[in-house]
């Protein structure tokens, strides 16, 4: 396979959040974001053993309604602040849209996790789970 | 667009390491890693504004090498230890194979990026680049 082909992105569940729209959503989960449910399409949910109340984890979703054609922004919707390239932001407009969360799980009922914070909408495809690493130091 | 859809992840750059194969990697980057360069396509070179030297990134890999069609793993490939779901791991197998990488910036030169440390073979593509956060508190 050559490295410039595309990949294909299977979701394994999808965001069930009070929040209704990307115009609601903080910025970041942590700025008042709400619990959510995420549910995990039954075909995945052998891969959420060991995942119980407690466990923090790493969500990864891919943002739908994010532009994926704009390569630079002001950071924060900050018209003062200087243009720049959104690899270096977490802008959701980006060329693959990823949305990186840092959750606590706080209860695990079949094949749906409450967790908190979360700032997805509702509906939001979930892509990947996995448990969180603090950062190490990097030297 | 149905939730149950699929999604197309374009490449946007590639890494190009001393490492060669998968057998070879630290499980995690900073288990011995090596220093790696960051190929980005020429296309998403505008992405890059704003990114130099000391910056500490997140990098998103595709690890074209994994299995997809695993659940469930013994963590750290290590036989004592139970089935694990893998979203309670950091296991390259998983349902969408993305790897994450917090790295630092070395040097960035045209539309490369000199990083540390980088556990990813050579080839990897890279799907994503955001600015590293530290986790904030959970409450």
């Amino acid at each position: 396979m050559s490295e410039a082909d595309d990949f294909t992105i299977h979701p394994v569940g999808v965001v069930r959040s009070s929040l209704r729209d990307t115009g609601d959503a903080p910025r970041q989960g942590h700025r008042g974001a709400p619990d959510a449910t995420i549910d995990i399409h039954a075909e995945y949910g052998d891969a959420l053993l060991g995942i119980e109340a407690g466990v923090e984890l790493t969500l990864l979703t891919w943002l739908h309604a994010s532009r994926r054609d704009i390569l630079q922004v002001q950071p924060g919707r900050d018209p003062t602040r200087p243009l720049t390239g959104v690899f270096r932001t977490r802008a959701p407009v980006r060329p693959n849209p990823i949305g990186l969360h840092r959750v606590k799980v706080l209860a695990v009922t079949g094949n749906q996790l409450r967790v908190t914070p979360l700032e997805a909408v509702d509906g939001t495809p979930v892509i990947d789970i996995k448990i969180a690493l603090d950062p190490p130091p990097i030297g």
